[in-house]
């Protein structure tokens, strides 16, 4: 960071958004110990995070890098750093990706509207960038980050919720089933067991309502599955069967999760704060801002 | 599925592509029992499975309903169905839509080449499709798959190994750090402190190196641990403890998935063949297959 070596100055403006709420637009220009000087545009931050404010001249670097379209913009895909949920995916020019390298706010282009915006600037729900990353052709960009809310103008989580599979079984029915990968697929379900126990039981009730009206049963079982996949390494048995046994900790463990109204998503963000970098330097950055 | 209900024929050509291989590239033309007739070309799929072809009618709605912009074209991004990684990025036209939906091998649209490609035709990685998903405004698709091995043409995993806060940190070292949501980030650590074991031991060992030269220590770790998860329902303790304490149940698991070398990639598919819809739909199709 080099900010302590940077004179900062900015110049502020007010900008009407298509919601009609007013937002402070404000410009950064800065002039580094470099002799590179050049300005980056902060759009509808409420509150501009000094600590995480980043030399320009190795931001003009990293843009002349991308390799922009015909039309200057590259693709840019939201992606929830504890879930790995695609959460939404727009294009960034250079004004976009600067923005969000400055401010750690999720920023695109609109190209409808010929202009940058801020995730999040009229609904509150800011992506909250993690890390950025470019792929192998540097025209593709991932903004890894966390969601303040859901990131769907509709409510939804996520934008992606129209299965084609379930659109060509029957296009009439507009029933929504989110994009979901494996553990939140089975969480999905999970919850749905849990949700069906309030109606009427006219069936044999399947294992995991089994478990989840049983709490003496779940708990023998998560214990027991523990156990069994300790086994696997004091006995030297196969990677199948530890892979197995791991699979049985973690559904056991997600039913209890389910029980106590506890989201996968909550127990990564533990583990985030935890171990990873990014909570770290998290961590750091917050007693820093307070 | 209607494919008894069709009628089918294939023409088949020849076809060079840049790697230098021959590749057959079908074209499949179906007439259903409904007026509604169209082609889907099928490319590079060495083997066309018949039990997943769709009325072509229905795909003709669908390709309808996406909102393509003035080139023709959408985004699609390739995930992996069990870890949620991004693997990458290309864009689609109604016959890379159409061809994916039929083949159920991710199939894109070369911009620069203007012709179809299905990710693994040279490289015999494809991405085996589970589904596919539209955004809310129909011009991003997500395809979620699974791939047969690593995605990029440089042999990564996935296409997304450029940190922008790495290289803005230092622009001339280009070291590779994937693009990694929470849990792989901490396996990817847990690995790295394992790889560090057979190093000179200089300083006083981390707890994640105790846990990994010491089987009792760790095994003992995991039983505590489930036992405290328990707990929490036992004792209706918080919500915010069940989530630490599948924190650590969590963790210490996976440093005894790292002893055994299995990846979390394996057990979600374990879990994923077990309980999720596309599961068991992939096991039925396996079987018809067969």
């Amino acid at each position: 960071m080099m900010a302590a070596a940077m004179y900062t100055h900015s110049l502020q403006s007010l900008k009407v958004y298509p919601g009609g709420t007013f937002f402070s637009r404000r410009e950064y220009c800065t002039t580094s110990l470099k002799k590179n000087t050049s300005c980056l545009v902060v759009a509808g931050i409420p509150k501009l995070r000094k600590d995480l404010f980043v030399a320009s001249s190795e931001v003009d670097i990293l843009l002349d890098n991308v390799k922009w379209d015909d039309k200057g913009l590259a693709v840019a895909i939201a992606q929830n750093v504890d879930t790995g949920a695609i959460l939404m995916q727009g294009f960034v020019n250079r004004d976009a990706l600067a923005t969000t390298i400055s401010s750690r706010k999720a920023t695109f282009y609109s190209r409808s509207r010929s202009e940058l915006w801020t995730k999040g600037e009229t609904s509150m729900n800011f992506i909250n960038i993690h890390d950025i990353f470019l792929d192998c052709d540097r025209d593709s960009i991932i903004y890894l980050g966390k969601p303040d809310g859901p990131t769907c103008h509709t409510g939804a989580e996520t934008c992606y919720y129209t299965s084609v599979f379930d659109f060509l079984k029957n296009p009439q029915v507009e029933e929504r089933k989110m994009s979901l990968t494996t553990l939140y697929s089975l969480e999905s379900t999970i919850s749905q067991r849990k949700a069906e126990l309030s109606g009427p039981q006219n069936e044999k009730l399947s294992w995991t309502k089994r478990l989840l009206i049983d709490n003496k049963l779940l708990c023998s079982k998560i214990r027991e599955e523990a156990d069994e996949l300790c086994r696997t390494l004091e006995e030297n048995e196969d990677k199948s069967r530890t892979a197995s046994e791991m699979a049985d900790v973690l559904y056991h463990a997600m039913v209890l999760l389910a029980l106590k109204g506890v989201k996968a998503e909550e127990v990564f963000q533990v583990l985030r704060h935890r171990f990873s970098q990014s909570g770290i330097e998290e961590k750091k950055s917050r007693s820093r801002a307070q």
